[in-house]
């Protein structure tokens, strides 16, 4: 199964996906039926283990759905589990430093090379041997490595960030973000505003492509793709279900 | 835990659900955000066994909101498995003769009463000890027997089914009484509507609560409570994710 | 792994055993620790599916504690998938006549022949060949038919039933019993006692090994072990961990 | 995800599978690089439930390959459940009768009609109206109803059994066959192959797939084949690791 | 669901809890029938992992009965996992400084804040804007910082570790406690019970909770809630299992 | 049940395993039949988390078949969760420097011990009291240490790593060590046979036990284990199956 999703995004396309928390069997032919690029896996802050999340890669990867895992915090090992268990892409979460980035795309760009060989060569991509350059590009070929940006250090360091060779895409966590800006869950205040605008123009203008995440409405999707946001993760199941429980259920009890 | 349902439905109260599908951990969070009375587990349909089940009962049980479970077939032996898994309603599909609703019944008033005596009593209900009949009464409070209406040879015997003692409830199978009208899935066809709105009635005045199963907008519940449908289970989660998400990432995709 | 319970029984041993509810994975230390002879696995009314009881089956055989499954009913293709998952005895709920006695020494004896020849077997066990006789019998050495006994009707059909070629033992069922002698959980009520009485002494001289439940207290079963019941099933994992959780924290409470 | 399997069989292809017993998430990369056309999943005797069937049904039907399942008895109630699971093809054990093998099509070829309707239809298939006819046949379009034929009596009645209308295939089980020819085991023995031989050139002259399982050596399943053997099982994934790790570590513990 | 642990120490009162171990569907019954405060999960010691965490989360939450979660080690993102799937009051293992206890009090009591801006925030808590510590006080309300206090170097620090803004409870490990005084299991050893009786009393003193874990039998409870501790942790279901199945049989074997 | 792995080797034994991926509950029988002395358990790069492996230690111990577990990283806490489940043996994958071994040494060997007062121990162990030394190698009876030794830099340490008390067995990893050799995956280039000589030869001579993994075929074993390797760790089942899947079906579908 060939990974399509970021030749898709280099070929300028969008793509769409949304956060997938049930493991219910049948749950796939909602996804499927909505079209969907990718489903986010986000084992941060949802309980689903390693043994969920590989059968879920499996499935939505034979469905030619990619799968996008965010792990818990940015360690390489978990990164590497996630690629094992048939992730396409890495997101790891709330990046501030350099020294993470690298050791991200260490274990998503050079696996499966690691410990001492592994910093000498993140320290100066320059020293590998053409033959295993050639061998890791081929056995990473497609993984994506994404970085979450969300909050003000973060963007303050973001060319230092993005510059790392080997970053994929950034995904913008809104509520961190806000809470770093002292305005919690204000995501029409002028200053959020301003730092997610400067995030994805300086994601685009580098190459990279650039999501960020909301559930409140469409609209907020809308509103920043205008803006250049192409790699679309809009809501999860629970709490689409969540709202369209409540509407229609207010609807039939005016009846 | 006291089962509460009937109770409510005694009181008239319209009660409400949805069918919920996937086991989830957080997903209850959704079910209670929408003040949910009881949801239904559908295992005729949906791919959920005995260890799911038993999970979901205890899980809802413990939150207030009625477990009602839908068995593969009328089989006594499989209502008793539910009850003791944790349901408070149980309701038996295609329910097309006398015999069926006496098993059922007999499982979900009578347990643990099986074999030869069972028989006896369920033919003469008179014939029963105080004592056992208390005991019996009191080892199966609240349990509600529900008995799917949804065949024209159903509708045909509808009195008798109804008069069976013990039945509490019925649950009109729409797309299943479409076909056996010869009608596939035409829900505003007049042979439909009418034969509906003589279910729903009948029901409501032989005191036994009625439903009627529709995911595809809450119009269709709103219009058949004011005929009288007072248990009211509409959709399931995966229907209203499939809905939303496509509603949604329509929205999403024409930007 | 050799199945060894019925030697056991046969070399005129007592064998001992609880009813385990739980897959927790070090529940095993807690058996082992007992030198239980075999664990009960209840799917008549616990919730465990064939997945679960397959991988208990496994894992106390291992350990040389035979499995014994009670099935929810006395259904030959139920028996024969128990035996499958590595089940060493077949428990069949509320017999209470020979047709179902003749199903289950088929399924359990006779295994894996099934449909018409069977039934011609079982209608005339005589008439097999020495061959497929032989074959047969080692196929399905060391598998245990056990009926459960727990009605008017069964007691008084009880010769009857244990007359059958293949059964093995006999587990009485006290609560069913008690209802259908109309004493609902009076045991020790004289009528109670004077039935259990016969029922042990006839499958003795029977020659067929006896066992009764009961989860109250130890005395129960040390009284009718004296009578002659040497299938010793006592409580359940958790009616002892309520007993117990309850007992201590009385006196913790009252400190 | 149309169903493609009974095409390739009109088209005059051999489809071939294994039977599949384990739901280790990453297992589907081993079936896959056999590119095997289907996955054969037997509940009768391999502890399967109908959570673990759906998973398995939607990875391997996702990945294009068809997923066949041996439910535990003719049981249409069963076989639907497996359809809406997710199942291809479905696999009814030890056939003997015309009865079973109209509740076996009612089940797969007119699904969800049921009841009293549906047995109608069943013994007068002409009366059907032509709308609800098409909506049958659209629903289940691409369903393959297979017959176990494992006894003499099937054997004796092939033609009677071939003959109902909507039956796809047969599976000769191999094991259950020679026991009820008396010849336990032994599938070299003349009476063992003639009758094989009439089995598969019945149901090839007739149109229907057919094939047989063998787990010893592929050389069984090539010479059946040369005889017009079309439906290819072979061997299961726990016989294949069986036979392999004995075979290899024999080769090191001899070095 | 309103977090009410924290509130009932508040109050004065003693809460009572024991440690969980089976998934076992119906288990809460008996954790029910107990009328326990609390149920203790160990993720330390015990396989339970996230998705099951959940679960039993989300089950004892619903019934009102609050999840104590012991981590594996003092890890703020293993810390905010737990509180994610339910988890009331989280329970941080071997603690033996200042910076592991600032560490949870950061995970526990300010999360969501990471990164750079949660380390100021945890060197100097009074920098922090009045609006974003009301959003976090509020987002995180009932939740319980508990250590696990079980050596010698953690005993000499403790002013230090109870005096970091934010620690709720001390909970005594008995067995650590007497390995790290070299007098291993000795739990009425003179040393342990000085070391023990200084926590107690300097926990209370400083107004926090104190609870001691033993399982060999009530009485080691019932003394020490004399000396004042008040978060009382009684044995597990296994170890109350082991040995109440171990009295009971040794009682039958006997007979 | 006695740890024996150990005593095996200390007896001058080879002993023979494969990895097992599958947690399917009949899978015990194919591992039995091969007569292995233990199984390897990789939670390094198969998807299998600690309720899994606990499930499949307590299973293959109870047969008397010793589980050896890889952790996804030299991590204390990961190992002693492994020995709380019921492994006998841990492996840590990509050992590179002396503090790692030190800490591996730790958790296998003087468990339940932990913080400052095991970093005392592990750097001075001759400082131990007498009765806690005896209580530690109680309890950690059996337990097998092993080192993945898989790069250059390990290879170039290897007798300080070797030399630290507690080391059991070394583990090559041959793919990780060709890439660090740069000669990917040339498992028969005269540099990388120097190394696994060498290696091979001074465990041996340091009274370690040495093992090397391949999946390709059985020779690769027989040649090193003439070299010395008597740790055999042969292949896995999944590729075993993906092996043996591809050669029968090429005979199968050439016919
Ligand atoms: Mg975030
Ligand atoms: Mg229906
Ligand atoms: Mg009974
Ligand atoms: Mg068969
Ligand atoms: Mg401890
Ligand atoms: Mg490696």
């Amino acid at each position: 199964m060939a990974k399509k999703l970021l030749k898709k995004l280099a070929d300028g396309k969008r793509v769409y996906g949304t956060c997938i928390t049930s493991t219910a069997p049948l749950w796939i032919k909602a996804v499927r039926s909505a079209r969907l690029d990718f489903v986010f896996l986000d084992t941060e802050h949802v309980p689903l283990e390693r043994m969920e999340v590989a059968a879920l890669c499996q499935l939505y990867g034979a469905a030619g759905i990619a799968p996008v895992v965010r792990i818990p915090s940015p360690d390489p090992i978990r990164a590497c589990q996630m690629l094992d268990a048939g992730a396409e892409g890495i997101l790891a979460p709330y990046i501030e430093n350099v020294e993470q980035v690298r050791e991200m795309v260490g274990a998503i760009k050079y696996r499966p090379l690691k410990g001492e060989r592994l910093k000498q060569l993140l320290n100066n991509s320059g020293s590998v041997e053409p033959e295993l350059k050639d061998y890791l590009a081929n056995y990473n070929r497609g993984n994506i490595c994404m970085l979450n940006i969300e909050s003000v250090p973060a963007f303050e360091k973001l060319d230092d960030l993005l510059d790392v060779e080997g970053v994929d895409a950034v995904f913008i966590g809104p509520h961190d973000l806000s809470l770093s800006l002292r305005i919690p869950e204000q995501y029409d205040h002028p200053k959020f505003e301003e730092v997610v605008k400067l995030i994805v123009h300086k994601c685009r203008s580098k190459n990279k492509a650039v999501g960020i995440h909301f559930s409140d409405h469409p609209g907020r999707q809308t509103k920043w793709i205008t803006e250049g946001v192409n790699f679309i993760i809009y809501s999860s199941d629970i709490m689409l279900l969540t709202q369209k429980l409540s509407d229609d259920f207010n609807i039939i009890r005016e009846s």
